[in-house]
């Protein structure tokens, strides 16, 4: 008899795991159902805001097709909520009345938005209820909402200075809308990026037509439009930010409810170790933004400085393809415990691209450079002290912090230096030693560069959500490849964030041009 | 009858005055007396440090010959102090009973150094008793105390983190001394230099061989050396400094008690107006380091913003010739009137070099790139705000900071890039415009830089003491000299503070592989 998995959930995690276990579904080793709580298939959630300035469609979004999985023999159950998990039983209680029973069970349930308690929005975590003109920008009907005002030429307020933030209030400022960003503490992406890099990046969303309204805190919404939706984001010092549209950007949460309800561990997320098992129950799995990955060993060292979801869909992929595997070989009968873990992720790149604007930022990058106890932390036993070189000329929007422990990243900020913050961050990846002369690599967006010349690593990764490298890529174009779609089909580069598009464009202009020179 | 001249003192400043009047005195136009309180002529007081370590000789400091000047016709006086001036008389009476009528009265006296109020020291500023062991290395006999110590590889204490402290422990620390500097505040430089290039610096410092004692307050001196000389240098905080030898490097004060005592109006210096002409005395002028220029007309702008004397050669070197002009076509009975004011000096460059260190620091440098407020100041009525780019490479000992507004440098801070520094003072003293691109500046001191390959401007001042440009070097060396010294003995370049030897040196280099690969 075949092994019974129920997925719970099915966003873009869930669906990579899916279509791994297709093989093993196909051949009968293997019986899924997956239950998803919306109407819809699988889609791309990290582009809904780009679907609701109109950038993409919503077909682009789409990560699976129901009808064709159905017939690969996946039992799909779309617009059901799994109500209750009865793990005596080994069954999923379903809201329409249903249930399922399980050999395993995989929780992909992903994470929900955070609601702000602010005066005119009932804060309830598992039901928000937003008045008119109040979006948290997480579903396709979200998308729908930000379109709506986008093409109306509206003013939106996003309150939020996360990337989701920033990214969205871009886009709608590119495509039309006055935009206006509320934030907490002098600059964007708080503890993420340092005050040089935040001034710096401020600054360059300033003239990129996105308004700032830093050290703002929110205490309520006004809902005064003429249809009774949202007119003004009221602040403590008694002022309000007036707009037609509100974007709620505040950060999501795992969503742990249904896993707590059944009496599984939870932290930040559903605690799993690093076989994405959760705690003292062989029979339940967690990944994507729900699993927080911590073992309950507490002499693991990795665990000990482990942090809760990232939020970004490339470490939920990368689960949910090991999973797959682990999950065949047990239903086969074959040895599981040979698959070796699934590597921590390393710590993650946050990067912004628009128009006129790049930024790059990842580790710890705080220390200033004359901070001699920031500095000193962390540097005994013959650990080398960190050292922090640093480049700033605001005047010009440019900025640079290289963070290192003998010689090596430990963080970087890079603003206005695209080229600079590509390459800083192939050599965070890589973990690879920085040449003595810092200064080197500012002249990578020096003047006399041209584009197209830049020295990119071809082993570098392009597409960090789906890990494809740059070689990869050209394999693909040189296959035949000629558009970003068609690459994105043939490797999969592309269809996470999208940040990569431009560079994924780049290197087949690059075949071409090589090609009509040849 | 032949126009009297009196000039009392005889320094470095005076002996130019004295050179640039010969021709007058030689034809019977002026009779010239020079009136000198120490028994040697004029020496360059400048390179005593360089004399104490010895890196030179006295015959190499010597900028007069009595013996010659008197053939020439010069009443020379040495070892003779001026006690008091009639003005009404038109007299100077002299230490030795004398009496000499002037015309013409020419105040050179210069400064004293500053002795700080210590316990052990007798703080009397006309006549300071320095115990043994305790120099403020001023005249030759200072610097054969300082030969003694360093030859005999003894701990020297130098209290003071200006420039001519620093220079001095630089060479003392590289010729063999143990040096310790104990200076006010986090860094050595005091507000000449900002905190991140003042870390930069004393970090340099220290990797020199040079021990800094910052944030260091000194109350008092210990004398149990075994000839009861200087054996501590005591702090507030109840430590002490041990050493051999204290050398005192607080600073110098005008020489002004001599004017003020017949009257004459003093500020920081004794106050003259451009023509350099004593306030409201038209017999009496002042020169070099004991003369403040500062006009009695209260609407003059360059005077409201004017500082007390600089402290350097340079300056002084330029009045004493302006000077001699001007009285020269007095003593013609020509239209002194006619002469052109003497040009305002350009705010001072402070250069620091030794083996394995360079710095070079000039204008405002005080401004961070995130400190609004003093970005703002003074951008009113469409002048621009400043704008600061900074690259700070601890690690390596390297930082630069460019103040700039409307694109030009208002200040300049460079450590451990001595041809961007060089850039950068050229930049500055010629008031031109900055690449957009900044850093640009800091490749020239990348590691693809060949020596003496820098695109250094032969329009440039090399020498900037006697201010004598590149081409005026080259153009001697084309000639035939091929030494410092005959470059200096052509052109003056490299007889201030020597700190353009090396540059003379690659310049006579240049010509000759020039030369040879012809």
């Amino acid at each position: 008899m075949s092994e019974q998995i129920v997925i719970v959930g099915f966003g873009p995690v869930a669906a990579r795991l899916v279509d791994e276990l297709l093989p093993a579904v196909r051949s009968g080793k293997v019986g899924l159902t997956v239950v998803g709580e919306e109407a819809e298939a699988a889609y791309n959630r990290v582009l809904v805001a780009d679907l609701g300035v109109g950038r993409t469609t919503a077909d682009a979004l789409a990560l699976s097709d129901a009808a064709e999985l159905a017939g690969d023999g996946v039992d799909i159950r779309l617009g059901v909520r799994v109500k209750r998990v009865d793990r005596a039983r080994q069954q999923v209680l379903l809201s329409d009345g249903g249930a399922v029973h399980y050999d395993r069970l995989v929780f992909a349930t992903g994470s929900r938005p955070v609601i702000p308690n602010l005066t005119g929005i009932n804060p309830d975590p598992t039901h928000p209820v937003l008045p008119a003109g109040v979006t948290a920008l997480r579903d396709l009907r979200d998308a729908g909402v930000l379109r709506q005002a986008v093409d109306g030429g509206k003013r939106v307020v996003v309150l939020g200075g996360g990337v989701l933030g920033l990214e969205t209030a871009l886009a709608a400022a590119e495509e039309g809308a006055t935009v206006t960003v509320v934030h907490n503490g002098p600059h964007p992406l708080g503890r993420n990026i340092d005050r040089g890099g935040g001034s710096v990046l401020a600054a360059s969303l300033r003239r990129c037509g996105v308004r700032m309204a830093g050290n703002a805190r929110s205490t309520g919404v006004e809902h005064n439009a003429p249809d009774g939706g949202f007119s003004a984001l009221l602040l403590d010092d008694g002022s309000a930010i007036d707009g037609d549209l509100l974007v709620l950007s505040c950060g999501v949460r795992p969503r742990t409810e249904l896993a707590e309800g059944c009496g599984l561990s939870t932290g930040a997320g559903i605690l799993v170790d690093h076989k994405l098992r959760a705690h003292h129950e062989p029979h339940i799995f967690a990944i994507g933004d729900c699993a927080e990955v911590r073992c309950p060993d507490p002499d693991c060292a990795p665990c000990r400085y482990a942090k809760g979801p990232s939020g970004l869909v490339g470490p939920g992929w990368r689960q949910g393809e090991w999973l797959a595997e682990y999950l065949t070989l047990l239903a086969d009968g074959g040895d599981a415990a040979l698959l070796p873990a699934l590597p921590a992720e390393q710590p993650g790149v946050i990067v912004l691209k628009a128009r006129g604007m790049n930024m790059a930022v990842a580790g710890d990058n705080s220390a200033e450079p004359w901070d001699e106890d920031a500095l000193a932390a962390g540097a005994v036993n013959g650990r080398p002290r960190l050292q922090v070189s640093q480049w700033a000329d605001p005047e010009h929007g440019r900025y640079v912090k290289m963070t290192t422990r003998g010689g090596v990243l430990e963080g970087l900020v890079a603003v206005g230096m695209p080229r600079t913050a590509a390459e800083l961050v192939g050599l965070f990846e890589r973990g690879a030693e920085l040449p003595a002369d810092r200064s080197l690599l500012l002249r990578l967006d020096g003047p006399d560069q041209l584009p197209g010349t830049g020295a990119a690593d071809p082993a570098g990764t392009v597409c960090r959500c789906a890990g494809v490298s740059g070689a990869a890529i050209q394999g693909a174009v040189e296959e035949g490849c000629s558009t970003v779609a068609e690459v994105s089909k043939a490797t999969r580069a592309g269809t996470g964030c999208g940040g990569c598009h431009e560079d994924i464009k780049g290197l087949i202009e690059k075949h071409f041009r090589a090609v009509q020179a040849a």
